[in-house]
């Protein structure tokens, strides 16, 4: 939705690349880490303890975000906080942001306008000091933003998912299943037949608008991920695919089975298992450390028949396969 | 062009997000500076020397590729050249590619490990230790390859494009005009009507081959960007939007006139100057410095009316700006 006269508001493709680039560029902010920043053939940043952490992931129109529920800044924010989750997963610190964009030529030049202001508010609100160093601008019918998140261990090893042990506790940080809510909000009440229609924020109770903007501006505990490693996390990683899939994933890439406890899942425990998108952080700790910000809500077994327990018995939830999930014509 | 039955070869639609990156994943070779590699959240990198270059490009369907023309190798192929042609115009050495996937639902199972043994080939010939580390598979009705690469310096200062000073030569490593030589014959010899049919090797004759590979497999000199850094050129990059286009960039970005020398330019000089995506390097060199490999093909003068010469007139070539040039209904 521009926020000025269309005459002052240029479509894509009546401008040229340079032009779209520079308007991009004057919204970037200056990452910490930046040795050579926008504008060369590639950026240089300082990784003064010796590694990179490095991680990609794509929002695509129509599977994983729609222009009449997100604005430009709302995607923007969103496409920099999943990537910056990753990182933060791995108990690194974000450090900058390399955007892809793809853009159908009749978009507004004010979306994004409003897209790099959202990269640039998500990283100053969820991880101050990374920012976008570099970027590539294509034509595509189909809007595309294509993220790689960058990140420094500090001296630190990575936490992967694959170290979790029996005797461990394992806790969370950040939502389970608000976003999940958040869509279900989104699909149930703002479509016309099966067209996305603008989000009247009147027509939501409180609640109902939390869980919108965890679905549509999503604000992973980015910090939490360094707390729990500087506090000794055995494995961590973020739930994009809801707990029951992602827990699962963790527990057999450490090799033993993950028991949750479903009266710490709040009051909507299948939603809390199923729903993606939370990008909240699943660590495992040794006993007797549970950092502050993380939430126990179960421990770690030898493996046994079952991969993941809740109150001792499996569970069948699937989580979320967006590839399976989506169908194009049914929306 | 599926080489198995179809019963074989399953479409993307029809398999989960796992069964697809387990196939892409069988078919990734290791990176020599990997720490950790595809699996968890992301993907570590040693960066032995305090900084990490990155840069991002995408190819779309249409205006960057055409399915009828280009196999799945191809394009991984080229998908892995131009990020990694960035890289080594920094003068850096690629040490790891990252590859975010957009797939059509009905596209085949065959094609994306193509794209795999594209990647892993690619990286082999043009960047030996450079591999994909990690990535990202999500659903578009475009097929979209959006690729980030990273390389490090090895203790020396980036080569960035502003450098360049009065009195440097000019030179290049690489072709000029060739790959825009073979999308000419592509448009002017395999299309029916608007639209693009499958190359037949046997209607084309051997410098149409070369151009036509030159287009869809480029090979751009990748470790010559490591040898000029070593030799010590002044300012660096890679040609991907014509001679013309990028020589004026790094004029202005320097602060001085560069003066081509037409004859230098081969038989076809406006094709080497106005042609795209060879992906060349592009280097100034102080006085008496030209390495192997380069061919001299002018020289830099303190900055005059005109940032970009050719036998001392100015250049009226553009260049390649494929967000103005591609129309989706035109092709």
């Amino acid at each position: 939705m521009p926020s000025r006269p269309d005459t002052d508001d240029p479509r894509l493709g009546d401008l040229s690349e340079g032009e779209i680039l520079k308007a991009i560029l004057s919204r970037t902010a200056q990452a910490t880490h930046t040795i050579i920043g926008p504008g060369d053939d590639a950026a240089v940043i300082a990784t003064p303890s010796g590694t990179v952490v490095a991680t990609t992931d794509t929002l695509v129109h129509g599977p994983d975000f729609r222009l009449a529920w997100s604005s430009g800044f709302d995607l923007g924010w969103k496409a920099a906080a999943v990537n910056l989750a990753d990182v933060a997963a791995m108990g690194a610190r974000p450090t900058a942001l390399l955007v892809a964009l793809a853009v159908p030529r009749d978009l507004r030049l004010s979306f994004v306008e409003s897209l790099a202001d959202g990269f640039r508010e998500a990283c100053a609100a969820l991880a101050p000091g990374c920012a976008v160093v570099g970027g590539d601008l294509t034509v595509s019918d189909v809007l595309t933003v294509a993220v790689t998140a960058l990140g420094d261990l500090e001296g630190r090893e990575a936490v992967t998912r694959s170290g979790a042990r029996p005797g461990d506790t394992i806790a969370v940080a950040g939502e389970l299943g608000l976003a999940a809510h958040g869509l279900a909000v989104l699909f149930g009440r703002f479509r016309d037949g099966e067209t996305p229609i603008p989000v009247d924020p009147a027509l939501l109770a409180e609640g109902e608008r939390q869980a919108v903007a965890a679905q549509l501006r999503p604000s992973p505990p980015i910090g939490l991920g360094l707390f729990a490693a500087v506090a000794g996390a055995t494995a961590m990683m973020d739930i994009s695919d809801g707990l029951a899939l992602d827990a699962r994933r963790m527990a057999a890439a450490s090799g033993v089975t993950i028991a949750l406890d479903g009266s710490a899942l709040g009051g909507d425990p299948v939603r809390a298992l199923a729903g993606g998108e939370d990008h909240a952080l699943l660590a495992a700790f040794p006993p007797g450390v549970v950092p502050a910000g993380f939430l126990v809500i179960g421990e770690v077994r030898p493996p046994g028949e079952q991969p993941l327990l809740c109150d001792d018995a499996p569970v069948d939830v699937s989580g979320w396969d967006p590839y399976r999930d989506w169908d194009s014509a049914a929306g």
